[in-house]
């Protein structure tokens, strides 16, 4: 039966920053574990953004496509959606956002799904570019990306909050996808103005890590936790 | 059907470090999700040790008892025990059984279970003294606590490997409790000499987090990383 008070998240933000970027699970096994979330493709190849149980790739060339049942990914979350919360939004920046989502649905130390199905007036993404072996960190990865804008934009925001102890196994705070509703915009979010929206918040009591224990590459490598945590602050907002 | 590829922990390391010693899982509950594991007690009473189902309470006067179905913890990792390696062991230090242990069955990264049943030529354990609200800092509250050691002692080491990303979440590397097989000297194990006893590795995929997201103080509380990550080091090696 689908848990819905469970994240789901295979391998750790953690393993990107040396560019452990090889795919360790498929999107068929991802989505057994959830419909909704975010995450990467093998060779940092993207951005996945997965709504109701379709997964899709945002692109560097700002192409978006459904996701192959056996592509594989080095790092995702997903979870099953039964959201708590249903509240309309209106006429909100992301930092007016960002502060009343956690303070009216005290979120600081819980794990939260965060779901926004509207209109944006404005919204800009970042799209990692693909990488070749053998990879690059991933702060050196995505020292040059490209970014998308679009204005009056409809589409949906999905992504996380996670309490900031829990930097380095995921990225603390919020990490938010796009997708618009006609496929022409999508990535990882770094800004947006709500317009008309709903929003849908679900807390969990559960944050589940799935490693790639059987990954020679993972093994192996020697994790340095403050390189991690500069990383994400440099890569991941 | 229990599940022997995960590790369930209730709360984090990282709750303890400002006081939030209150139990928020009952013994009941928490052995529906292992049957061996590590955690305290309400009010920060002590060392639990669960082998074979039985959850043990070692307290500051040198006192072991079994812990009943209501008493809760604050925190606590467990898992159903099924070995994938077991191995004897003779004439070992703590030191080199940790560098042993971690280098021949490839731990660094990966969340693994430790039990070793023998004869130990030495053993070190020390217990948290019961706390009263309002509590103090982890770091306060075990400044001064009884220590124990034996010599010749048969009984159980029991805990867990965890790699050093998720230092604050639980402890980063080994967290190992002890309890002798007559039920005379229990605790949080600070050091050992092993004679001849037998190791059992339990390596897992899975690292299952649970939090008390209905408990007021801690859904309060302004957590500090590099504080948690300190006291961590100071309060549980």
């Amino acid at each position: 039966m689908a848990t819905t008070d469970t994240i789901f998240q295979h391998g750790t933000l953690g393993l990107l920053v040396p560019g452990l970027f090889d795919g360790t699970i498929t999107a068929k096994e991802l989505l057994t574990h959830g419909d909704n979330g975010i995450g990467t493709l093998n060779g940092l190849d993207g951005e996945v953004i997965i709504l109701d149980g379709h997964a899709y790739q945002a692109r560097e060339d700002g192409q978006v496509s459904e996701i192959g049942p056996d592509e594989s990914l080095p790092f995702a979350s997903v979870h099953f959606q039964k959201p708590d919360v249903s509240a309309p939004l209106s006429q909100l920046s992301q930092a007016a956002f960002e502060e009343k989502v956690v303070a009216d649905y005290r979120l600081t130390n819980v794990f939260a799904a965060i779901r926004i199905d509207g209109t944006f007036s404005y919204v800009k993404t970042r799209v990692a570019p693909r990488q070749q072996p053998p990879y690059k960190t991933l702060v050196e990865a995505t020292a040059t990306q490209p970014e998308f804008e679009g204005h009056a934009v409809q589409g949906s925001i999905i992504g996380y909050y996670a309490p900031h102890l829990f930097q380095g196994a995921t990225v603390g705070g919020f990490h938010l996808h796009f997708l618009s509703a006609d496929h022409q915009l999508g990535g990882h979010l770094l800004g947006f103005d709500i317009d008309q929206a709903t929003l849908k918040v679900q807390h969990f009591a559960n944050f589940k890590v799935h490693l790639p224990i059987d990954n020679e590459a993972y093994l192996q490598e020697r994790f340095d936790n403050a390189a991690i945590d500069s990383a994400i602050n440099k890569a991941e907002r």
